[in-house]
């Protein structure tokens, strides 16, 4: 194997807290960090690696690193430029589709899965070298050795249940092997995010008195939010920043910050994040551009940015994004240059794009949409997407997640992870990029490869996730998961004061695959005695202009009483008696009785009564916002009601 | 010919004062009423007829009223019960195909059209019999007759130019027969709305003290929007109503009202209006519901109502409508249950549906739309969406044309009409009733059948007519051609501060049928030179969040002076440093110096700064909406440079 096909199996580890280890195949040049690391190794340790106390010198160091790729190989996992483990296997003389293996990790590093990590890093280059199966002895007391095996999903088959346990497993990436690796995966996503959005502390290096730059916004928004936590501003210009007393570095704060954002110029980031790194901050949200969207320049930098990332373990958000946000009432962070902070809600954003950010962060506001936490990925170069879908799948202040998505870092596992998470939480997207001129500029923007629009769709279908052509559709939608079940069916009562309207929102229902079918007779009939016969009480239900306030709270419950009819959607346009308010006030009390849900639309130039906001029923200002939005949810409903069984990626 | 064959020669006739005759074959039980009107004619007009002074007694007049409706035939207009004009034909002994032809019209009528009317009604029967020339005989002296040949769109040859002039022409309908028709058709749909929209008094039939109640809210409606002209209260159980003095019929009122606004009940309607035609009122805006829409006794007083507006020639708005309203200052007519009473401007809306009318209203102040003019046309008795197109064709008030459809009268003569009114004059339609279940409800509802929804496509399409899904996409094309010249190709230039945003705009101009092509060399150049390098100066041009006020100036210019650019979208998303304002100000000022349309998206939680409003550039809240409306404008344009051409119908 030459040195390009040994790159292959160099990789970022993300362990159970979040943070990463770099995995490599060893070199000889390893030699002195192989030996350093023994020194730091416990007896004990050795013990259970070698069955008995022995040492170890240069010369005998040599045979550990030295090895030919081919019937021996080795990985060494690294951070902070020390070697702190080792996984190796040596091929069989008489067996040469078997391999005996081995795995070794410092003391100081146990616990943290970087066993397991190096573990299932050998499956590839095994398979790639022909060999099919894994054998080993494992002292029968080396319990951390036991479990390992069995958390690294690869089934081991285990037999001498004496002093050494002999144990044998196949050396091919297994289904179980793979669910495995999503689920550590998983976990390390939700605990690297738990210090982005949830951390006891946070520095804003580029803090700046001047509240017309971003650092001194982000600042000013952390301070004015109400950040449950200290905020550190960090500037070495300034011996304070808004009245709060500054710090010169990051090491000078008084505590070591859980999360730093990044605001200074592109050249000094590096720097910067490998300070905090080193002092033990967990994450950076580095709002900072200059990076991959920048260049040939800006994407070396973001290539050392990354080398010190890796090579710490410290966890990353963006660069070139706008920030993030955390509502909840128990953190508080509005850790973004947007002003813009509305009341908390049980809706995620996530947006590959910062002015994007910045839009939806006021439309939400004004819409009414209640946030829980929204994050900017820009270039994700580490957290991507993927980690933020799998955090916000464990959060419980979440129930529906929205995207805006320019380019996939991994389509497959988008799908993987986006068909787990939407069984219980819809997942709402907008991916752009989807025309040529759409795509040539996603590609300049943050750098990143936009994938063709057909695959995405397929993409999307497959995994459920609700795809929306429009930001102002995607809001909708929003606001109806957010507030409403999600319907049993499409088969969808109609009820109006207006003729037209009920048509408009007939059609629109129909072109958006919903049904409006004929009612049952008996809801007919209790119709036909509460209305007019002037009224027409076929669906749409057109209760004509006289109808009173009392009649949309009636004849509400008598259609979401029709088995025939999966949900409601109410239109009220303002005639002369009726007052909008005493309409919605019946709405909101009929829909407490109700198990459908229920959609509204107020025709009226006065807006949306405050007693629906109160209701939780979503309202529309046209008929046909309202049945498109529906139809994206019962189709999502329907997705959802179907066994999840295994798709072909 | 049986009695049932004659009825279908029956019509009512449109005259170029907007008023209508009842023309229908003569019948002996006329032979009195023929002598009447004998009586009434001048004896210059008999001589003009027989070439000499003659007498009529009530065996000669038999000659005239019994015909065989074979080799004989014999058409009379009617008007408020009395027989006004006669036309004839008499088969040529010698020659069968040919027929003589006589019409006579009363001096009180002349002028109005009745003559060209009943002559251009006998071609039908004609045709039916055989016939295909005419010939006869005209004093030299009488322009009148010789002007009626010409204007009835006969193509009428002369011959011996003496005292006696010989006229021969086909009786088959040519092409100029027909656009004659619709010209007269024009003329007369023009002169009947002018009294609709312009009267010069109003009285309201049913107004009411009680402003909960249709006929108080007209009335108030009228007062307060400042009605330029006398507006009489009609009640006769009241004395006054809100401080006016009220009449007890339309017969006590000060003058002859020009139109009446009618808000009784359906059983009193035809009385009031057979009370205001005899009068000499010459429209009817009929509220009142309970007709064709509310069942067979409905249609039955439909009927009746019918039969005296066209034996009086009254024209007549409704049935089953939300009223009438021109915002033009010099008549400030709100002649609706509606209190909104927006700015005046120049888009004229016409609604098939009452409460949506409400809802229009509602929302065109909302987005500050200025209307011209709207009306509300129910139940389609008379007046109709194509008599409504026409006058606005010829209004100078109306620049734009939006209607909400839910049926045709007559497809194929909007077709004709539709597509000479927009060749001047955009119109943009939303035609609900496309679903199974939205045609079922738009039956019942104005009682007309509605038309298969790809019949309308192609009828819309052929007539260049802008056909939207919703009507919130009616608004924004509206807005745009309101505000914006109508693009000259399909080609946008993008301009922006965001990267997102930009592939958002570009993914929906493409999506809706806009191209975003690649800049001109020379275009690049100048941005290059105004941007900072990490501006994306390729279409969508990326200025990046560092872009002043002036940079969108400069841009915007710059984009338009590109030959390849027929249009721009402009976006903004607040930064940091730049405000809105400012960019709104530059963006207003580049404004004036460029040729192309200017669309804009301000991304703002603060909504859309002042001075765009001022500078007429449409603004929306995403991308996507002002692709789609845009990519609507440049199809009509696209449409409207092809030529005209015969269209197979």
């Amino acid at each position: 194997m030459d040195s390009d096909d040994l790159d292959r199996y160099a990789t970022d580890a993300v362990l159970a807290d979040g943070l990463t280890v770099h995995i490599r195949p060893i070199r000889s040049a390893d030699n002195d960090r192989m030996l350093a690391m023994w020194g730091r190794l416990s007896p004990e340790t050795i013990r259970m690696r070698f069955f008995a106390p022995r040492t170890m010198d240069a010369e005998q160091m040599r045979f550990f690193s030295d090895v030919d790729y081919r019937d021996r190989f080795a990985l060494v996992a690294e951070t902070g430029g020390r070697i702190v483990g080792v996984s190796r296997f040596d091929r069989l003389d008489g067996q040469p589709s078997s391999a005996e293996f081995a795995v070794l990790v410092e003391d100081a590093e146990h616990g943290r899965g970087i066993g397991t990590a190096l573990l299932r890093a050998l499956v590839e280059p095994a398979g790639d070298l022909g060999i099919t199966g894994f054998v080993g002895d494992v002292l029968r007391e080396n319990s951390r050795m036991i479990r390992m095996l069995r958390d690294a999903g690869l089934q081991p088959a285990f037999s001498d249940y004496g002093s050494v346990v002999h144990t044998t497993f196949r050396s091919t990436p297994t289904e179980t092997f793979l669910a495995t690796g999503d689920e550590q995966d998983r976990l390390a996503a939700v605990a690297a995010l738990r210090s982005v959005f949830s951390p006891g502390s946070i520095a804003v290096v580029g803090a700046s008195r001047d509240p017309a730059t971003i650092g001194g916004l982000v600042f000013d928004n952390l301070l004015r939010g109400r950040f449950q936590g200290p905020v550190y501003p960090v500037n070495p210009a300034a011996a304070h920043v808004q009245s709060v007393a500054a710090y010169a570095s990051v090491a000078d704060c008084p505590t070591v910050p859980e999360m730093v954002v990044v605001c200074v110029p592109a050249p000094f980031v590096r720097d910067v994040v490998h300070d905090a790194a080193r002092l033990g901050t967990k994450a950076a949200v580095i709002i900072s551009a200059g990076f991959n969207e920048a260049g040939p320049d800006g994407s070396r930098r973001e290539r050392e940015l990354m080398e010190v990332v890796r090579s710490h373990g410290i966890r990353v958000v963006g660069p070139n994004c706008m920030g993030v946000l955390n509502a909840d009432e128990a953190v508080r962070m509005n850790g973004t240059f947007s002003p813009v902070f509305g009341p908390p809600g049980r809706v995620a954003f996530s947006s590959q794009s910062g002015a994007l950010g910045l839009a939806i962060l006021a439309a939400a506001q004004r819409l009414g949409l209640g946030l829980s936490s929204f994050a900017s990925v820009g270039n994700k170069a580490d957290l991507s997407g993927n980690d933020l879908l799998q955090y916000w799948e464990s959060d419980p202040g979440t129930d529906v997640i929205l995207l805006y998505l320019e380019s996939f870092g991994n389509p497959r596992k988008f799908g993987r992870i986006a068909r787990r998470v939407g069984r219980r939480k819809p997942i709402v997207a907008v991916k752009s990029g989807r025309s040529e001129s759409g795509t040539r500029a996603a590609s300049s923007h943050t750098g990143a490869l936009a994938a063709g629009d057909v695959a995405v769709e397929a993409l999307f279908r497959q995994a459920g996730v609700i795809r929306t052509t429009t930001l102002e559709e995607l809001f909708s939608v929003a606001t109806v998961l957010a507030n409403q079940p999600v319907p049993g069916g499409n088969r969808v009562g109609i009820l109006t004061n207006g003729g037209g309207p009920g048509i408009l929102a007939a059609d629109a229902c129909e072109s958006n695959g919903l049904e409006v079918p004929e009612l049952a007779p008996g809801t007919v009939e209790r119709l036909g005695r509460l209305l007019p016969v002037e009224a027409a009480i076929r669906n749409p239900v057109d209760m004509i202009a006289s109808a009173s306030a009392a009649n949309y709270g009636r004849a509400m419950r008598f259609l979401a009483d029709d088995p025939g009819i999966d949900a409601l959607l109410v239109i009220f346009v303002p005639p002369v008696v009726t007052r909008a308010e005493d309409v919605a006030h019946e709405m909101a009390a009929a829909r407490t009785e109700i198990d459908v849900p229920v959609l509204s639309v107020f025709m009226s130039e006065r807006g949306v009564p405050a007693e629906l906001t109160g209701a939780r029923i979503p309202s529309f200002r046209f008929p046909e916002g309202a049945a498109q939005a529906l139809g994206h949810v019962a189709r999502y409903g329907r997705w959802r009601s179907r066994p999840l069984g295994n798709v072909v990626e």
